[in-house]
């Protein structure tokens, strides 16, 4: 039976399995909604590195530890490893990834990574090309502002439709045996450009790609929106939300019941003075790891699709004038079938 | 039959098809010995654009509508593209796959990024979840200088060490029934960090990822230098390549009779001023495009070992004096059996 389903999305006829997952963050996120269930906490900005960059691949080698750990695997047992992140030549992954000596790809989708971590390593593990596979990605606040925007030391202050990036890293342990959750599939994204060139609206920018996206999905798995528990995006905010209903309904699909965005969840919005919410790609990476996955696991939820989103700018194309193109991914995420048995092949 | 082999590789039972290929270069490149066997020269380096990093999205494009065009394939049959480049948040690629309007997925592995393109592409595509899959990568020589070293501009000397970057890009289109060429096996690269710092002498930081590559392929596939008519790295350059002799002789492997560098093929070291070679994602790209597979389909070459390399460092890594890893993907590459018939998966 062919995977292949309508024009962009893959169905594995059996789901591959998350066998542990692990999340770090920052004191932001730790203080947020979330906090009390990530894997760990890390109040020291600098995590006892040098640099704001060292310390995002600080993140992402611990949230790998810590998913090893919790699968009691070695990193030796990585067949392959699938990571990205937002900084130029994606630095914070390859320090990060260095360190643990195993077989590498960088992915990019920006604030989507991982759900391009997600959906590619889902491949490697579904046709027998790794047992285990590795996703992961990581995001820093400081890291992202001195890259895309000024350097925290200038104080600059920030527009109230700017989102903050998440400081952390989410790791994915991917097989075929074991695991609470799986993923079902997937719905490769096609880059949108609307014309947004506002660097600190990225949430506008993001919302076309995020809507093409949902669409296909529910129309390459004949699926209505209230097929799914939840419609999770990654970081649209609330600025991007609104224009993704919007062009949603254009297309006679309402989401607005089960709608959800990882940018909206992971900070309190009264408490915390990060505007439009958070972004980054540990932003969706985070509430994957604390809140989604585990829900799914205690059956609260069935089916989500997770969907998350990112802005394909960079400092060169901003300062050049240009606008913003966006991409985003689909994961249809279910519960795992305790008595499923991995389809054998030959 | 399981597809894994030895620690780090992958084994197609039926190898994944190049349907068909292009290779889009500058002026610099036309003058090259590869030059008559470019599908497209373009004397003008900003392609008719309003900057570098637009005209280097412009080849990259172009590059893939030929191979679409070649194939006689149109752009909404691309089931999933993988594509990167060196410029910060890829840029060069999302700019360029986003004017096609196909599902995408980037890919980073600096100048190894076409190493990363094909394999993960080739994954995709015999494991069944993309009939037809696009792996493209480009570089730029104007827009990397800016990226990582010195504006144009500045007028800066460059020491003999440094290598050129080549303008331009390469596309490939993957599929399971036909092509002349086609993809065995590959080796997925580890990252290695020897402590280099000097982002001139890229040669110096990527050999020792080269080598471990190369070593790991061998192994892998039970092969005997020898057994491949050329081993092809990407660009190590005069420099590079001295120390991977010496670091595959520390464990008794000698490459020395059929070793080929891509970086050492694209232009004549006599007549063009280039110093230790080319280099850039498009360096190994279009060799591979212009040189590998024209060879391997006419059966001059029966199997080569095609192993690009990529030195992961970032302009922001380098001024924090940050060494430089390097990293190395490797692709048993085949002339295609006529006769064999792709495999019925139920």
């Amino acid at each position: 039976m062919n995977q292949m389903k309508g024009a962009q999305s893959v169905y594995f006829n059996e789901p591959v399995k998350i066998l542990s997952h692990a999340g770090a963050g920052g004191k932001m996120e730790g203080d947020g909604p979330l906090g009390k269930h990530l894997d760990l906490i890390v109040e020291d900005p600098m995590f006892g590195r040098e640099n704001w960059e060292e310390s995002e691949s600080q993140f992402l080698k611990t949230a790998g530890e810590i998913a090893l750990r919790k699968a009691k695997k070695k990193k030796e047992d990585v067949r392959m490893a699938f990571a990205g992140d937002l900084l130029g030549q994606l630095i914070g992954s390859s320090f990060g990834i260095r360190q643990m000596d195993i077989p590498f790809y960088g992915v990019y989708g920006a604030c989507s990574s991982v759900g391009a971590a997600l959906s590619v390593g889902a491949m490697a593990v579904d046709g027998g090309y790794a047992d285990l596979a590795l996703s992961a990605c990581s995001s820093h606040f400081a890291s992202a502002e001195k890259e895309f925007r000024f350097p925290l030391g200038y104080g600059s202050q920030r527009p109230y439709s700017a989102t903050w990036t998440v400081t952390g890293a989410g790791a994915f342990l991917l097989n075929k045996e074991k695991g609470d959750t799986a993923i079902r599939g997937f719905t490769t994204g096609k880059i949108k450009d609307y014309g947004v060139q506002d660097p600190f609206n990225m949430g506008a920018s993001m919302a076309p790609a995020a809507a093409d996206t949902i669409y296909q999905a529910l129309e390459d798995f004949g699926k209505k929106p209230e097929d799914f528990d939840k419609i999770i995006t990654g970081d649209l905010g609330t600025v991007g939300q609104k224009l993704l209903f919007s062009l949603l309904g254009d297309n006679h699909v309402n989401i607005s019941g089960n709608h959800m965005d990882c940018g909206m969840e992971i900070y309190n919005e009264k408490k915390q003075d990060i505007h439009a919410g958070g972004s980054g790609c540990a932003c969706s990476a985070l509430v994957l790891s604390a809140m989604i996955l585990p829900k799914l696991a205690s059956g609260e939820w069935k089916n989500v699709l997770f969907v998350p989103t990112g802005a394909l700018l960079s400092q060169v194309s901003a300062n050049e004038g240009r606008t913003i193109p966006a991409i985003a991914h689909a994961l249809w995420l279910t519960k795992a079938e305790p008595d499923s048995q991995p389809q054998k092949k030959n």
